[in-house]
């Protein structure tokens, strides 16, 4: 949460662009809607210019994105940086040769896939996702890249939920997020 | 195929990046698999550059991405142009309020869906999608955007697949494509 420590101006805008939609998808669930950010033109070029300003020469070659939103997230900040962007995705969606990880939900398993060949060993990998929440699935991201002998630099959320402790399962991998929702 | 006929020169790179995957994901099927023009930073920065060129200064404010792969060319453009990004979902994704349009698969249908309140009457929009292959989904966004007013100038995609007629379906709906493939 360094960034709120330095309380950058731009975070308050970019907090209040994201929707809260209660019960959802189920009852009891505050869900944090990053598509109403999306709308607000200045503040989603903002939070593209808050992760790009962090990670430009930081010699990072890889940015992966969580499908699916953090292939909205992701692509700009390749883009700006130089990198190229590499899509974990849910199983089946890929076309070529996969790696696949299995991660844990509330019940139940699922798993994430990357193509093999998308990555070299001695990369050096920023992952991006718009939510943390038990960090399920960024420990799959993280493990996928780690496998192929990448390195993984950092992951990035938009929103992090703390109280879902998933900073805690990502281990001594740092996590960078612009906004905290209590 | 107005870009094929000017015959820029990034476009032979554009589509040289693009890998073919035949029987995927079922046979017969030769997939077009844009994650590989993602991995060549040139390729990947020259395709959203030829979008923008087109769509600058044409005073569209929304730009619609299909999931998945929609999700990953339709941000960096939106931001270049200074337009939202509206994400055009599979069912029960989105948390708001939407609407929704039932479109045909090869066998049965599936929906795709937009949050209401994401777009105003009156506004032009631009949709994005990696591919067109008989054109169901893009039919399905137009009239998403179509029922609550707005204005759709183009569609766009990397890829067409011409032999399956999907520019016929559009009907008088102008399509952009960068790269076609028989």
């Amino acid at each position: 949460m360094a960034s709120q420590d330095e309380q950058d101006p731009r975070i308050a805008k970019i907090s209040s662009a994201i929707r809260v939609i209660p019960n959802f998808p189920k009852p009891g669930i505050m869900f944090q809607d990053i598509t109403t950010l999306l709308l607000d033109t200045k503040a989603f070029r903002d939070t593209i210019d808050l992760f790009v300003e962090r990670y430009r020469g930081k010699d990072i070659s890889v940015v992966a994105g969580v499908e699916a939103r953090g292939f909205i997230f992701g692509p700009p900040i390749a883009l700006a940086i130089g990198a190229k962007f590499v899509p974990m995705r849910k199983p089946n969606k890929l076309p070529g040769e996969v790696i696949s990880e299995e991660y844990s939900l509330e019940y139940g398993t699922d798993k994430m896939e990357m193509h093999v060949g998308a990555v070299q060993a001695g990369e050096r990998a920023l992952i991006i996702d718009d939510l943390i929440a038990t960090g399920g699935t960024l420990v799959a991201a993280i493990r996928l890249l780690e496998r192929v002998g990448v390195h993984v630099v950092e992951c990035a959320c938009v929103i992090e939920l703390p109280e879902l402790k998933g900073r805690e399962r990502l281990g001594d991998k740092p996590l960078f997020v612009l906004v905290s929702s209590t």
